[in-house]
């Protein structure tokens, strides 16, 4: 039996094939594919975007990197630089599995890492640098002779193993057509391969993992990522209507959705009441009407707003609605605007061919 | 030994201040005051509110009712309209305490209820009808027929025990100033108090509860409430930038805050980097650059992005930043803009006093 709404739904044929496609995305241009398990945050997700393998994934969280070693899962990048105070976490994580990777964007992070009371002697951290290729929010310049000095150091260090290098296009979702996100993804990979370069010529130092990706230019590729050795993405799960609008996918491409039921009728206001709020549905993307609130096999209807508990839907076209057609108890199907800030809101995924609920590691920072 | 940032922590002198004064306003104004716990859904949190006893609050989500109703409170009202895949839920919360209170807002919602197997013979449901003193949302007009015929049925059925009014000015979060919030109060108490009147006049039947309240219009109150038996609020307990806009508290009320580290420092950009993201402080109010992410003790600074894990802090005034004030690990506290949405994102609250997470009923439904 389903769940009360409103809850959080995977439509699994959906993402199956999505990831799919995105793993011949990869073979196709001869890298590896490491999915980001940020959107979704569950076993079950992690094993369609794997192909059924436990290994070989990025997290975001210190919370989910222990819930995904927890759950077997090995080969982990937790891609967000590393500060102190998250040092006996990390080394928790560490010590658990085979090969977690951390990521370094100046020296003072790496320092951190040199200076970690209780490193196991042979067993010396896994580290990768971030490279800003564009987005300048986090990364080291990869032009800068101090990205030299890092890697050198990081190299030279007993405690840690400088694993490669790591670039992220997140200004690729502001990109304004696929011809914008075919560049964006040029620079994203030549970035990387450029300083992998310079980083073999002057140190002599090889970079094992040249990892490149974000879902809007994974999922309008380039045609060649030659020097690269992986790419990475993570919403492409689930794709969102935000995703659809950069052009990266199609409506029918999106796999999660809230289903939210019919709790009354405003004929008033002329609007019907659902009982998905911005709890269950996050309030992103309300400035974009005709992204916002979309619900499947009903065009003519949007979520207009949302209130903590319950949501307002009203005709698109502003036209009365014919209440008879939306009775209280009926359900409804919400595609997400941004898939990974609506699967936050919630701690189970509902799969509907095993009929049960799947524990999401949302929340959750250690 | 505190948690790992980004975590939420509560202030609790000042929770402990805002109680007080919001139950000292009901008494001065010979009402009760019954807590709404939806801003931090936390056992905690609640035994402030309420002056210590394990009764009298409300909820917004059946995973609230169930959450609180297993820690041991009774009499909580579930403010939300009933619906019938709720029902074995409602139910199994109904048994379990003494007073439980459902609310409805039209005939079909009371149907479900007269209609419930497996209710028990001798425990007829708690009803309250919800009702609109002009916020437009939910709740019966109070001049219809209808709404009489509503309290009729609520009242003869065996299945169903008519305990009240309800109303909920949520269009007070919109007042331009103190007076017009003063207004809306007005209207909110004369609406109820009118229809409790007719109610008597035309049926005969008394309202044991006549129930009003928001945190605007019971932080700013009207000067009687003659005729009213109870106000309700929630937000008033932590309050927030949103409330300190509407004039309902000043910052220095606000008391809960994310507490953040900084992770690293962008000179090209001009801003420090911190791993509180939208996951951890929800993005609502993000157009409001004076009420997003305003940080206690450093009114020069502002969190003016926040990605999915990290936030970009940058300077009020834009001039370049001396990072050697924010170095790297330094943590900051940052003030909600909406206690409610920035709690949601969390499943424990740091309790500084107990040095203990105290956990929160968020992403919970049933």
């Amino acid at each position: 039996m389903s769940p009360n709404t409103p809850y959080l739904e995977l439509r699994e044929d959906i993402a199956t094939a999505n990831a799919s496609r995105m793993l011949a995305t990869a073979a196709g241009l001869k890298v590896s594919l490491r999915p980001h398990v940020k959107t979704h945050k569950t076993v079950h997700g992690a094993l369609i975007q794997t192909g059924g393998k436990k290994e070989g994934i990025i997290v975001s969280t210190l919370g989910e990197a222990r819930f995904f070693a927890e759950n077997g899962f090995d080969d982990i990048i937790y891609a967000v630089p590393v500060i102190e105070n998250k040092i006996p976490t990390l080394l928790k994580v560490h010590a658990s599995i085979k090969l977690f990777t951390v990521i370094v964007d100046c020296k003072q992070a790496a320092q951190v890492l040199f200076d970690a009371k209780d490193l196991p002697e042979d067993k010396p951290w896994n580290v990768q640098v971030m490279v800003d290729c564009g987005y300048g929010r986090d990364g080291v310049d990869p032009e800068a002779e101090s990205t030299l000095d890092l890697v050198k150091a990081l190299n030279d260090h007993k405690a840690t193993r400088f694993m490669g290098i790591y670039t992220h296009a997140g200004h690729s979702y502001g990109a304004k057509d696929k011809c914008e996100l075919i560049k964006i993804g040029e620079k994203e990979r030549d970035t990387v391969v450029a300083l992998a370069s310079k980083i073999k010529t002057y140190l002599s130092v090889e970079c094992g993992s040249v990892s490149v990706g974000s879902t809007p230019t994974c999922s309008v590729p380039v045609s060649n990522l030659e020097g690269v050795t992986e790419m990475h993405a993570g919403n492409y799960f689930s794709y969102d209507t935000m995703q659809m609008a950069v052009g990266s996918c199609a409506e029918a491409d999106i796999a999660t959705c809230v289903v939210t039921s019919v709790m009354s009728h405003n004929h008033a206001s002329n609007f019907v009441l659902v009982d998905m709020g911005w709890t269950a549905y996050s309030l992103q993307g309300v400035q974009f009407p005709d992204l916002f609130g979309r619900i499947l096999g009903h065009p003519e209807l949007r979520v207009t707003k949302c209130k903590q508990e319950c949501g307002l839907v009203s005709r698109v076209d502003g036209k009365p609605i014919d209440f008879s057609k939306y009775p209280i108890g009926m359900q409804l199907r919400v595609l997400p605007y941004h898939a990974c800030a609506t699967a936050a809101m919630h701690r189970s995924m509902w799969i509907p061919s095993q009929q049960k609920k799947e524990p999401i590691a949302s929340g959750l920072w250690e």
